[in-house]
């Protein structure tokens, strides 16, 4: 099986790769090719919530002219009849399915569809593993503005630990010679993050000054039984604010994968700050989304 | 923000614009212009139950060529994760979302979403405040029958204070000369509706003989705790049954925005009246929805 | 009413046309024709769960280029505002829906909407009555295998007594001339399914050697208060496994309608079987639904 090539995370992409996808990005945005996938079909199957992705993979398809089908996870004879998933998967194969866009919340369920299915499997993110396609977007967000990551700076903050999203970074910073500098109490940011290109920091305001770009996370309170912070301590020490944003460069930009919950990762003056990119990292996500949608079922 | 327009209830709409709106309905039922939508992206956000109008703007906006996604509230992150609306409708706009279309429990929620979207909005019925393209359609269904409705008499029976439906013909039923008479017991049609133009009755036996249209409502028990009136005593004083078709003139036509229940509201002999324009109602929904799509995001 | 044509079981199928629906899937699958339903509005209500048959109508109704609407049964005014089958069916036809597929866990429930309907319906599984997409797409694979079915034995295992696929495919094996044997015990294969074309035996392995096909079939655990039969027994009496698969002419083929339960009416060695075609079946489940969808919408 697994003949053809599909997206679990970041270590899937060649170097080159990268390039690929996001000069494709920049062709799709510019309207300069499309309808590529028609006639393809594509499954979606959102088994967590999601708003963005979610609508960002559907006009992905819809505009690349792919047969869209959304399954319902709490429909599926998996779910309900006992079917295997390798089985499930042997089936949408074999009705022509290429390509399945996943989210679940177990880590590696993705992995697991892709060993069974004669297709593409898209990891649209699993469990606290991987969400390749954002880390995608957001590195070409970071791409957009400095040209080259090379020797740049990029700060993460807050629950790196249940973040999928920077977990991913993580790993596409590397790849392009970027510096990831994590930030939190040691709950959200165990030392053991550190690796080479890979600092672990705790006092944020000491840190913002070297930061090129800033990523800010959601404490993703779904994924704790009892919080490790407290909402105070939490705004104290790691909220971005108006005195905190200061101490950027004037060059720096900030930015986050949504949802954002306003007054505990950010406050409002975020929103107005200049180098607030959370909407270009939205747009670019559809860009993305169809580029990788095209690399995979059409080739190189 | 808001420098694109919505249709959030028919005072958005100049009185030229009723115009244009029905001069494209009639086109596009003649099959005249189509796909004037291709690759506009709509999101539909249906936040209570629908069959007719859910389906009617689905059916719209595939016959435009729009690139349609349905989003389910319950995965929202407006809903599941705190995401604030003002963000949650940023995100829509960034990703290149023209068109939301919502139908809400809440009185002025499609407003509140305008405010933040740099899109149309289009409202598909809130609380009991309003849902213009079901007026529209009801105007349409009338204008087809009488040519113009200056000076003639549009009778609403049933749960006034409850519908939206009835909130927004009115509004319309004004702008176009109409005269509108409420038609129901004090804790249904309270005689605050009085107005210039809006006449409130308790005898609908009495009136309906200087009726041109009658608009029947639905009670709408989901919005009730105790019922002011019982069945049996609705039955007897508004529903209209064989022997109160007698007393319309021969081409008075009856309405109602469906669903209907059959016993209460109509009995049998309404649904086998000459008269009875349901279907057209439902048939011409899909044409306004059409045109009022078209006129928001191709301008005029 | 019911001007147009439904399929609500095979029944409603001329013998010729089951030879012009399988001439028309062997073109789909070609790839010789296709997008014949453009612009014709499709309406897809399942009210019980489903993998294969939704995704395989979605996207059979998308490649004939239709317009695709799949409403939720949970929405429904049907379901919460108390609006009657008939006037929901009224309602789809006013709005130009011109094909409904449904699925119901109640036997009749698609002729109850047919009889409304000013369009087609067709029957995705009803309660324990029939299927008839299913079985034609099982007539299809052993058609492939065997050029025709005139003389040839089916042996249809396991639960037959809540199987509407078995219950549509023996009607279809006996258009086809093709003699059908039942086997299973009592409870779940009584002996009044006797009839001419159709036995019933109990001993698997001694009918084996006869068969040129065998269709195995799910135990509908949801469809049982009390299982009549335990694991184990129906494991030990007719499990196809290595040694029953020995029992098998060379040329003999193995289907199952899925989701198949490893373990209990099949184990492993099934699936690695040469005859094992349930890859082709659901294959051929998307030609067959286009050309039931082409010949109930197009006419012959």
């Amino acid at each position: 099986m697994r003949t053809r090539r599909s997206l679990l995370d970041l270590d899937d992409l060649a170097v080159e790769e990268f390039a690929e996808i996001f000069a494709r990005t920049t062709a799709f945005e510019r309207g300069e090719i499309e309808k590529r996938l028609q006639g393809v079909a594509c499954v979606n199957l959102f088994f967590e919530p999601s708003t963005r992705t979610f609508t960002s993979f559907n006009l992905a398809e819809l505009r690349l002219g792919a047969d869209v089908v959304n399954l319902s996870p709490r429909d599926l004879s998996y779910m309900t009849k006992g079917e295997s998933l390798e089985d499930t998967m042997v089936t949408l194969a074999a009705m022509g399915v290429t390509v399945v866009v996943v989210r679940h919340p177990e880590d590696g369920f993705p992995a697991k569809m892709a060993l069974h299915f004669d297709g593409h499997v898209i990891n649209a993110g699993d469990g606290t593993h991987a969400h390749p396609t954002q880390a995608l977007l957001d590195l070409y967000t970071m791409l957009e503005e400095f040209g080259s990551l090379r020797g740049r700076t990029v700060v993460v903050v807050g629950d790196v630990l249940h973040s999928r999203v920077a977990h991913s970074l993580i790993v596409g910073l590397h790849r392009l010679d970027a510096q990831a500098i994590l930030v939190g109490p040691e709950a959200l940011v165990p030392t053991s993050y550190e690796r080479d290109g890979v600092r672990v920091e705790r006092d944020l305001s000491a840190i913002l000054p070297s930061a090129d770009a800033v990523l800010l996370l959601r404490i993703q309170r779904e994924r704790f039984t009892q919080m490790p912070i407290s909402d105070d301590e939490y705004v104290a020490r790691y909220r971005l604010d108006a005195a905190r944003l200061g101490l950027l460069r004037e060059s720096a930009i900030v930015m986050h994968p949504g949802p954002y919950n306003r007054g505990i990762e950010l406050d409002e003056s975020v929103l107005r700050f200049p180098g607030w990119r959370y909407s270009r990292q939205v747009l670019h996500g559809l860009g993305v989304r169809m580029a990788v949608l095209d690399l995979l079922v059409t080739g190189t």
